[in-house]
C-alpha cells in the first residue's frame, strides 16, 4: 500500500492539471495553484513534476495515446453512421484535452516536445481520414481518389480547430463544461458536411437524419 | 512639415511592429525591442503608444479595415475565377497580419478589443462567403441553399486556422516571408475545395485548372 501513494498522488496533480488547464487556460494557471487545489505542498508536487511543462507533457502524452488508439479505427469506418460515431468519440477526446487546443501556438512555441509530436498526431489524423474516406468509398461514398487527400486535410483542419473557433466566437462561455454537447455536435456536424455532396442518397438522407436527431440539443 | 513628424514616427513604429511581431510571435517582442529596432529611445515609443496592446489594438483595427471593405465583395463572385482570386486576396490579407493568426486565443484571452470585435470579424467573414456562395448559386453552383451557412462556416474555420495548422505542421518555417505564396496557395486551394463536387463540370474543369496553374509553385 505505501508504495502506491506516490503514483496516487502524482495522478491526482494530473487529474487537477487538467482540470483547471481546462478551465482557465494552461498560462493561467501556476503549480502552486495546482498544489493548492489539492491541498499538498508546492514541494509535493515539485517531487513529483520538477516543472509545469512536465505536467503539459505527461498530459500531451495521455492525449496522445487516447487518440492514437482510436485513430486505428479510421478505416473499419464503412457508412455514415459509423462516421458519426468515429467523428464524435474523436470530438470528445479533443474536448477533454481542450487546454491544448486553447493556447495551441502559445504551447508549441515553447515546448519541444509539443513542437515534434503535435506534427506528427496531425499526420495521423489526416493518414486516419483518409482510411476512412478509402474505407467508405467502397459503398457509401463517390469520391474521386484524387480529393481524398485534400478532402482528409481540410477534415483534419476543421477537427483541430472547431474548438478554437467557438473560443473566438463566445470566449466565455465555449470551453466551460456545459456547452461540450452542444459544441461536439456543431464540429462533428461540420467535419462530416464535407462528405454531404459525396454521399449516395440514402446515406446522405441517413447523415441528415443523424444530425437532425441531435440538432434541438444543439442549439 | 514639422506637425507631420509625429505623424511619421507612429506610422513608422505600427510598421516595426507588424514586422517584428509576424516573424518572433507578439508575445516574444517587447516595446524595447521595437524602439531598439527603429533606433528610437523607449520613450518616444511611449509617448506614441503608451502600452504594447495599444500598438496590437492599432494594428488589428487596420486589418479589420482592409479585411471589411475586401468582404464587401462577397456577393459580386460569380464564377470560380472569381472565387478563386476573392480567396487568395483574403488570404493575403490574413498573412500580412498573421501575428494575430499565430497566438489568437492568446491575444484574445487578454484584451478586449480583440475579444468583441474578432468575434464580429468572423462573422462577417461567414456572412461575405454565405453572399459568395449565393451569388454563384445563381450560374456556377448547385448547392442547397440549406447547405450554404454549414459550408460558409466551415470554410471561415478554414480560412481563419489555416495559417496556424501550417504552424502546427513546421513551426520554424511555417510564418517566414518565404512561404508566404505556397501557403496561400494551399489555403485558397482547401477552401475552395469544398465547393468542388457542387460545381457545374466546366467551372470544376476551371477550378482544377486554376489550382493546377499554381500548384507547382505551391510544392
Amino acid at each position: 500500500m505505501a508504495k502506491k501513494a506516490p503514483r496516487r498522488t502524482a495522478e491526482r496533480i494530473l487529474e487537477a492539471a487538467l482540470a483547471l488547464f481546462n478551465r482557465y487556460g494552461e498560462p493561467n494557471v501556476s503549480t502552486t495553484a495546482i498544489s493548492a487545489e489539492l491541498g499538498i505542498s508546492p514541494g509535493n508536487l515539485y517531487y513529483h513534476y520538477p516543472a509545469k511543462d512536465e505536467l503539459v507533457n505527461a498530459l500531451f502524452e495521455r492525449y496522445e495515446q487516447a487518440l492514437e488508439s482510436l485513430l486505428a479505427a479510421g478505416g473499419e469506418v464503412e457508412d455514415v453512421e459509423d462516421a458519426w460515431f468515429f467523428m464524435h468519440t474523436l470530438f470528445e477526446r479533443v474536448w477533454q484535452y481542450r487546454f491544448l487546443y486553447r493556447d495551441l501556438n502559445h504551447l508549441l512555441s515553447r515546448n519541444r516536445l509539443l513542437e515534434t509530436r503535435l506534427k506528427l498526431l496531425l499526420q495521423h489524423k489526416t493518414q486516419a481520414l483518409q482510411a476512412m474516406l478509402h474505407s467508405m468509398r467502397r459503398q457509401a461514398l463517390h469520391m474521386d481518389s484524387q480529393d481524398v487527400e485534400a478532402t482528409a486535410t481540410s477534415m483534419t483542419v476543421l477537427l483541430t480547430y472547431w474548438l478554437s473557433f467557438e473560443y473566438v466566437c463566445d470566449p466565455r462561455h465555449a470551453l466551460e463544461p456545459d456547452n461540450a454537447q452542444a459544441a461536439l455536435l456543431r464540429g462533428a456536424h461540420h467535419v462530416l458536411g464535407l462528405l454531404g455532396p459525396h454521399l449516395a442518397p440514402q446515406q446522405r438522407e441517413h447523415l441528415q437524419g443523424l444530425v437532425g436527431a441531435y440538432a434541438p440539443r444543439a442549439t
